[in-house]
């Protein structure tokens, strides 16, 4: 029986967390969460599942569900909250499914506490990669990741072979506009750029898809879950996001992780690895139905945000923070009616441009750089 | 450093076994070598490679080339020579790349001398895997696929995970007449047919290819080599034959073994494994480049020898030994000009249905089996 802490209950990938442990109540038990605001859906859980403490956004959101709980669950907020169910004693694993640069500092309080960490949250590898793997080779503890990429490359990797791996591939769906040029880019509505092909998936990482930045996060997230060099890192795009991701070994073999796109698949693998278990209600794979899959080699220019990432990644340092802040700010924008869709890769690339790169910065210094960088992408709209 | 004895150096297996050692000094030397009467060819690999003892068809052979041998070589013959190079006292794993089912006695024979088995030869399972796989259970050993399909689904099956493993997914190119229909089949030339799409191989291999007997004989192998029943594995055409093959599990993952046709590659992953060795002058793969995938549900009345495998499997005991007897003498018959294409099916499946099948055999019964078919099938023809 594994115990599991989960940050971000409500969201996308807390909720299909909380499946996997519902339909394998012999192997796994919830004994924490968090959520922000989402009251309703947040205390059905709670009654759901009886974590032995829950943290909210804040006073006012806990004030308001206080007296709903029964009496044994503690109730705690904020990122003060955040640290004590990412470290609760009893739990073996922490999911970490929060958006945002607040799950970083979670993270690093469960590492210390030697819990393996199931990460689904980009912004803690992304603008704190090194001090992340880092801290977890130095408590022994393993990152394991939950995005279907970055999880199907974990699959592929058999054990300790770091030295046999040529490269990495990475498949990209192209996200909702793979087929158009630039010119037609100009205009998108936010709702066409809702609509991604395969996935489905909260807002952010939806316009994420369609700029592929998303990709590009991924990669520098691949960077430091797998120790790889960029130079390694290859992206493919693959329209019908069957195959997950791929590893190519020295000897020419390619090893791939294929399935339907259904995020239990790996939510479940990081619970239970290296076991499997049955999926339940899960749809199999028929390759003859789907018939063909394509492959085809990424522009670059036509996907600036990758390019940016990319370049940030090699960059390194502080870069990728700035990469990552920039392009929260520039989607929310996109989202709320402020910019237009290729504005965003503007805005992010201006945001790196101005940078002045601190190589190896410390956790205060990201946490000071990923802030600074809001307000100044804030200030070039204004 | 792996010590290897080779059985059927000069076949197409063969050279490309003695292609990896030639790349690869540091890790395998060549201690024993057999082959049949490709004196020419067999002469230069002995002079290269030095192995301490070497085996020829016949003694008839022996005396042509015993001259031209340096004096530490020994030089054995027929099936005893064949048993000798096979369990020779300083290999660590014997090559098996020996066409028919010849190939069946040497391999019990390494067996018992304790020595891990790379197997390219089909026979050896189809008509005897019982008796194969239990003598390899009790002597330790294991048995190492070559066959690319075999190779791509050993490396994927992540150690010992068989309860976790809901099938096996083999692909199939569907040989030299893929779009044709049956009656297009009807008259088709021994030229034609030893076209094959994507793989340069014998041309017994390359017929099993176009009436896909081939694809079921690897079927039946596949239910010894991984202990799977045949409910459990499946056939799916794909014409590319860039996959492999695939393991699907119970959480609905399908790992995938992807590469540009070598089969350098699947020998050298038998010799090295588990650890991969790079692969000299192999072409990488690019999928961008191939651009896109294809499969297809195999139709088994247009396959038909594909389904009598799965029936002879399934049947057990005799059965497959009368497949694969029948098949060899059709296709022998069929190259020779003497039966028209769909007549191999034809008699392979006569020889069935006149077989009374033994369930559990011993080795000598499948050899009197394996004898008697083949006379049938002969009587048959005239």
């Amino acid at each position: 029986m594994k115990k599991i802490s989960l940050l971000g209950s409500t969201g996308s990938i807390g909720k299909q967390t909380l499946d996997v442990i519902r339909s394998h109540k012999d192997d796994f038990q919830l004994i924490a969460l968090s959520f922000g605001r989402n009251i309703e859906e947040g205390l059905k859980q709670i009654l759901e599942f009886h974590p032995s403490i829950v943290c909210v956004e804040s006073k006012d959101i806990a004030n308001k569900i206080v007296n709903e709980l029964p009496s044994h669950i503690k109730l705690v907020d904020g990122e003060e909250g955040l640290m004590e169910v990412a470290s609760i004693a009893e739990a073996d694993i922490l999911v970490n499914a929060v958006m945002g640069s607040v799950g970083l500092k979670p993270t690093l309080a469960a590492i210390e506490c030697g819990k393996d960490i199931a990460i689904a949250n980009k912004e803690t590898l992304v603008t704190a990669g090194h001090i992340v793997t880092e801290m977890a080779t130095k408590h022994g503890i393993e990152l394991v990741p939950i995005d279907s990429e970055h999880s199907a490359i974990y699959q592929c990797l058999e054990g300790d072979v770091e030295k046999e791996v040529s490269r990495l591939i990475l498949t990209a769906s192209g996200g909702s506009f793979r087929d158009r040029t630039r010119e037609e880019l100009v205009d998108v509505t936010v709702s066409a750029a809702l609509k991604h092909p395969n996935w489905q998936m909260g807002a952010k990482i939806t316009i994420d898809s369609a700029t592929m930045m998303n990709k590009g996060l991924e990669v520098i997230e691949a960077r430091w879950l797998f120790n790889m060099p960029y130079e390694k890192i290859d992206v493919i795009l693959h329209k019908e996001s069957i195959i997950h991701s791929m590893v190519e070994y020295i000897d020419g073999s390619v090893l791939a992780h294929l399935g339907t796109p259904d995020m239990r698949v790996p939510i479940q693998y990081a619970l239970s690895k290296p076991k499997r278990l049955d999926l339940t209600g899960g749809k199999r794979l028929n390759l003859w139905e789907v018939g063909s899959l394509h492959f085809q080699k990424p522009d670059y220019s036509r996907f600036r945000c990758l390019y940016l990432a990319f370049e940030a990644g090699k960059a390194g340092g502080t870069a990728p923070t700035v990469l990552n802040a920039a392009n929260e700010v520039a989607v929310a924008a996109f989202l709320n009616g402020k910019i237009k869709f290729l504005e965003i890769e503007e805005l992010v690339e201006r945001a790196l441009q101005e940078h002045i790169i601190t190589s190896v910065p410390e956790l205060d210094e990201i946490l000071a750089v990923d802030e600074e960088t809001r307000n100044k992408v804030i200030s070039y709209m204004s």
